[in-house]
């Protein structure tokens, strides 16, 4: 029965099957639970009202779009959410005509919405863009971008914003704070206050009051911020009440104006344990639905732990130490941080380029800014990290968690760019640990460092579990882990130096020499040069893209030193956009596991 | 005489005499003049008020920091302005204790002072931070991102909003329009018009209407999109009037809060011929000031011009192709096509990030969009160049004006990463032409090639005239353009190709051969194989970063090829951020001019 031919408690049924089945995939396999839970009414009623078979439905970040996933022949294949092969857990036009647009990273949606509307108007045809996005994704630049465009231009459009009044975690920044004054209707009250306040500024301001109120009162009513970009406001609405959202959705879809229709949900609604604010009921993995209960896998302590108990203690240590993170802070570590000194760390929201560059205002006041951001997201701030930090050769820390593979979130998040995109901004330097006392040292030696550092580490464990003892980090100095003075050398970067002691543990007969690089700019000269001397074979471990990577590194390197007879073989991951699914999924499909290593190994000495 | 100790009329004299010296030395070396002079009241007030030996004074983009560097003890070097060695157009620290902060792309001022604000409060200093920003800049999503933190947190802060209703060409934008309805007090009335038309929705609306006005009339002063945001607001002032500025920013001092004051001016104000809207004097080469006629040089077209003259031919014969620049019309030629084609091209003002994927969005719904945006800018967009357009696959240009060296802009502006940081992406293909017919080819090419393009080209010139004819250019095809059958071979990419052809004139006896790469993504394999095969000393000619660059991309595919007898010598740039100046005076300073070159070669000869 099509959707649109059901009746209000036809709906309510719908929606409440849609929920259980969110449930039922997300407790096994993991994924965005709350957000998604949260939105199930406003995209059935997306769908009620609006044509998803002609207007392009566009879910920012999609977060949100399990439901819609579900509305449009995936119910079966749901079960298959986010692993290797199956449903992705974000909007993907490969996998359904459904899906207008490819989308993990968040805040792109009123752009597309943009374009799609000047695409609509140029075709002349009947078509209107529908964008759901979250009060969380409103914070970024260019959201801000694209509304100044859309409220310029007036293309018909609906932006409908479900405000849960937190992102991924609790709501940041000025507009967050508006939007839940709208809801609370304390714009007038906060007015008033607000009037009585400046009156005390005499008698400078005196003269300014006067001028203000000369030109007369104005009225104003809730949403004037958007009205006063250009844009029709509705709202606030109650975004579980499946009837009034579709007669909301209705006045929208007439207006053929650009409208935000501002709709308030509860995050988590549905399941209790996960309603309001918990940021950790966000993305979550597979979990017991009676208890609430997440099922824990036995693991070695991650990354991301190592990297917050480091700095912690570091922070204590050192005052001049800040930090930041935008919108991940559970994600990053930083929330440990954040509690400790509210001070000195910030979560300034999805908000990356103002991230890095209040950052580098900061360095040059003399303080020494963590700023912590996956290795996917820093692409947001790629122009801040060269223009505000490396130009000035300011003393701040990339800290790039997620670098590599990440495993379920698939394409749009994957970390393998960073080191091909950093290599080239002179000033900065790259190192990476590859274990979690070298993290520890690494994190040590960060705060000497002087100029910008960029540190990247994996989602999750260290393959490595200290095997080598730690040495103390140096500037660009490498580290011999396995002396064999042999023909074949093994070079690791990060978690490579892990995957290469693997496929060690595998190839018992070729005792290879093993590096780790620590530094992959600058390079360590004195070492490789000497090794050149007797090794003549190398095989690169990296969890990067080999375009710009470690390989290309170290060929370029060998090719300035006139060094013509060693042989670079790079096994970095190949120039595609990788799959989602299991790391080790993942890793065997492209062939980067210890096994598939092995073998390329072996017929590489059989050639 | 410090300048606390002069009174209005002394501080009135001092302005015409900044103004003066301004206009005598831009109108001698070229600069930014419209926007530096329409502002020198306004830093003349913000040093008598504020107290430059201690607050940091940010000036956003620093197209206005000419009067500031002319108060901070560089008013005679002021004549060696944008010289090599002599003073950069826009702030630098290395310059001057007083330049706070390097600034060249936009936007960064909010963030820069919200970092300082962070830092004044932890040290606990009686430091205020003031902020000049354009209207312009207000547009990138990035002042947005630090509004909403500095309202949300409330630092002590002074941002003055300089609006002289334009950025660098025409106001664009809702924010834009909002501003100057502040300005004409218009605020009122569009409100009254704006409920008339909204109730005139009925009867769908009425519930919506009802419930609005029931929440009551509130009262508004302008600037209250800035209040709403957590922002005290002041203005508008006339940014002209010195008294009326000193006493506005003295009651902003005070509040200690974040304010912004909102100061109108007239760009280009003092030189009756640049006054207004007129993009032609924001960045200006040498004029006549008593005629205002522009020194014109006897030069070839430049690249900008034609690109846009064969996109304009291009567009007309293919109805499909669309086009998007980001306040940079008349700087990436996009103003032509924008005239002839106002539904189809667009200046959506600084906003790269949402440039970029509002196109995205055209190019799903089967339009061609042309991406213009210099090198250095589309770092902007980075990650929507990889998660909106790559990730996909879609059909997008993106048109890269300003590659390479940009002369005397310098450092910030430099557009010599674009190689490095796009060949790791997916899906992406890059080339770039090495004459004007070269790049009427490509374009036509462009058209047809299917997944994103990255096009570079240079600022001004080629410096090949077309000697070579013109082939039609096919995917992944390189050009030998002289063969000479020769163990030695220069490649070219973009007007490296005119650089090495430079040098083969010098050393007439070398007789190498020449080849125009053509596509530096992917590479011509066959091609290259077939090369190597009989020469093995490569020059590598092209203006851009040797880390990552075409040298790098070359020696990391002999290496997959196994190929170890080449010896691969590039002439990129080398990794610093590269100073201002003439661009042969910075070529020769780099030692990448034919003529050092040429010398370089004849002793890797000898050794």
């Amino acid at each position: 029965m099509d959707i649109k031919d059901k009746n209000i408690d036809e709906l309510k049924t719908l929606c409440s099957d849609i929920r259980e089945r969110i449930l039922n995939v997300v407790s096994k396999n993991g994924g965005h639970l709350s957000s998604n839970i949260g939105a199930v009414e406003i995209i059935v009623a997306m769908h009620y009202v609006f044509d998803v078979k002609k207007d392009p439905f566009i879910y920012d970040v999609s977060h949100q779009s399990y439901a819609h996933k579900l509305l449009t022949d995936r119910w079966d294949e749901f079960s298959t959410l986010r692993q290797f092969g199956g449903i992705s857990g974000y909007t993907k036009p490969n996998e359904s005509e459904y899906d207008y647009f490819v989308a993990g990273h968040s805040s792109t949606s009123i752009s597309l919405a943009v374009g799609a509307a000047k695409a609509i108007k140029l075709k002349g045809e009947d078509r209107l863009p529908v964008a759901l996005i979250g009060d969380g994704a409103m914070s970024a630049g260019m959201a801000y971008e694209a509304l100044n465009e859309l409220g310029d231009k007036e293309y018909p459009c609906v932006v409908i914003l479900n405000d849960n009044e937190m992102s991924i975690s609790k709501p940041i920044g000025a507009l967050s704070k508006y939007l839940s004054q709208l809801m609370a209707g304390q714009s007038y009250q906060r007015f008033k206050d607000k009037v009585n306040k400046f009156l005390s500024y005499m008698p400078d301001t005196a003269a300014y009051m006067a001028k203000r109120f000369e030109e007369g009162f104005k009225l104003i009513t809730p949403g004037m911020l958007f009205e006063e970009l250009g844009l029709e406001y509705i709202g606030p609405v109650d975004g579980h009440d499946i009837e009034g959202l579709i007669q909301t959705f209705k006045v929208a879809k007439e207006m053929k104006k650009p409208v935000i229709v501002h709709a308030q949900t509860l995050k988590g609604k549905g399941y209790e344990k996960a309603e309001g604010y918990d940021e950790n009921w966000h993305g979550v993995g597979p979990f017991d639905i009676e208890s609430g209960e997440f099922i824990k896998k036995v693991a070695r302590k991650n990354a991301t732990t190592i990297y917050a108990q480091n700095l912690l203690n570091l922070a204590a240590k050192h005052k001049n130490i800040v930090g930041v993170t935008a919108a991940m802070p559970n994600g990053t570590g930083l929330d440990k941080l954040i509690e400790v000194y509210p001070e000195r760390f910030w979560d300034v929201a999805i908000a990356e380029q103002h991230a890095v560059t209040s950052m580098a205002a900061m360095a040059k006041e003399g303080f020494k800014p963590y700023i912590t951001i996956y290795s996917t997201f820093l692409q947001r701030a790629y122009d801040q990290v060269i223009h505000d930090c490396a130009i000035m050769n300011l003393n701040v820390v990339f800290a790039m968690d997620r670098a590599g593979i990440v495993g379920e979130d698939g394409e749009t998040h994957e970390g393998v760019f960073d080191i091909s995109y950093l290599n080239a901004v002179p000033n900065i330097s790259m190192c990476a640990p590859r274990s979690e006392e070298s993290f520890a040292k690494i994190l040590e030696y960060s705060y000497e460092h002087c100029g910008p550092l960029a540190v990247r580490y994996p989602r999750g464990n260290f393959i490595l579990d200290d095997e080598f003892g730690c040495e103390n980090v140096e500037f660009a100095k490498a580290n011999l882990l396995v002396d064999n003075g042999s023909n074949t050398s093994f070079i690791g970067y990060g978690n490579g130096v892990g995957r290469a002691y693997e496929v060690m543990q595998i190839l018992t007969d070729l005792k290879p020499n093993l590096i780790d690089l620590v530094f992959a700019k600058p390079l360590d000269r004195e070492f490789l040069l000497n090794l050149a001397s007797y090794s003549k074979i190398w095989y690169i471990f990296s969890d990067s893209a080999k375009k710009g990577g470690v390989g290309e590194i170290l060929s370029s390197f060998l090719q300035d030193e006139k060094i013509f007879d060693v042989k670079v073989i790079s096994f970095e991951l190949p120039d595609i956009f990788i799959p989602h699914g299991k790391t080790p999924d993942v890793e065997r499909n492209l062939g980067v596991d210890a096994r598939s290593l092995s073998e390329k190994i072996l017929n590489n000495k059989k050639s």
